[in-house]
């Protein structure tokens, strides 16, 4: 395998496949917490599927959440505390910001989904806690600022922790089971899992864009 | 369900609940040619998991490939060619080029899982087709330009036809499979169809972050 290639469609790929490989490289030293299972170690990060002990979508889903979740550890590693507070124009959210608000997303869809709460109706104590990161926007870019990239991973790990848990403890027949009510229309929570899931990539994409665009930061194609 | 709720996280919630019913709402419009089959409008598009006719993991990936695709309709849909050509810095991609490079990157892994070509071995008429919008940067920056909405969408739905197509012909064996050689690990065709889809995600974090900034914009979270 060549990385010099001059190819310019290879050059791209290898690019893109660095990036990927760096979020897969952080794994060891976040594996005991974030991964949350010795269960990728043992299969393969990047072999997504059932997963023994585990329904065979519920596994899958897991694999995904996993897979996904290296990807955004790749893209911030190493960013100090000024990089997470970055504001790139008055718009924009910080990526500290941006990693708290997946961490509050997928805290509201467990509350939604193990815990069967109507969207919204958690405990002022958890509102008080989540909402503006959730929120994101001109609150945010006020109160979130000063942490360290361990504060951000070490929540989301935490977040994550339950998820695993909760999920080990339901079937396919959950995950499939559809929800008539749910804004968007009928849902079962396989979809809004997933959208949890994506919903990682979308804001890693904007991640990305700001890494780019870092002081000082080298060219980069996002 | 009400939508002028003064909660702060129902606010956020609904913000984004409805830019994802935007994508939805888009799919009549779309439904015969990019969802690709009736079988999501007999299950419903919010109802991932396995689809009839389909091995169970290969309907669900193609269940997810669809919701996603959907959530980059709603995204894009009524944007002008100068909208779309809207280049927000010296680094930035424009919107339809990210739109092709999305169509690039799924006929890159057509060629590569389906076809068994080694990544980058593709004939010379595939890469002089495929290669800038897969690479974006400064080439894609000059040379994409002036196109429509429908001149991005039928090229998206053009080649989904085929990753559909050749899906159906396989099973979840297949999906299994690992590839060792693979530029970030062992890695199975599931991951890699999963990075697929996750990557319009990317993306779409990325489009609607500019789709925010383009002259005249109201004011948006992302």
């Amino acid at each position: 395998m060549q990385h010099d290639s001059t190819k310019p469609g290879r050059r791209q790929f290898i690019r893109r496949a660095t990036t990927v490989t760096a979020g897969l490289a952080a794994a060891p030293l976040l594996a005991s917490a974030d991964i949350g299972s010795e269960l990728a170690g043992e299969i393969g990060p990047n072999i997504l599927g059932p997963r023994p002990g585990f329904s065979p979508q519920i596994g899958t889903l897991i694999s995904m959440l996993d897979w996904m979740r290296n990807v955004v550890y790749g893209s911030v590693r190493n960013l100090s505390t000024a990089q997470l507070d970055y504001l790139h124009d008055e718009k924009s959210n910080s990526i500290g910001a941006m990693l708290l608000h997946l961490a509050a997303t997928e805290r509201y869809y467990q509350l939604h989904t193990f815990d069967g709460l109507k969207w919204d109706t958690w405990s002022e104590a958890l509102k008080k806690q989540w909402d503006v990161p959730m929120k994101l926007g001109p609150e945010a870019r006020t109160a979130i600022r000063g942490h360290s990239l361990d504060y951000y991973l070490n929540t989301l790990k935490e977040v994550r922790a339950t998820t695993l848990q909760e999920l080990g403890k339901r079937d396919d027949k959950w995950l499939m089971a559809v929800d008539k009510d749910w804004f968007w229309g009928p849902t079962n929570a396989y979809c809004k899992w997933f959208h949890v899931c994506e919903h990682e990539s979308n804001h890693n994409g904007q991640i990305k864009w700001i890494v780019g665009r870092l002081p000082g930061a080298r060219t980069t194609k996002d």
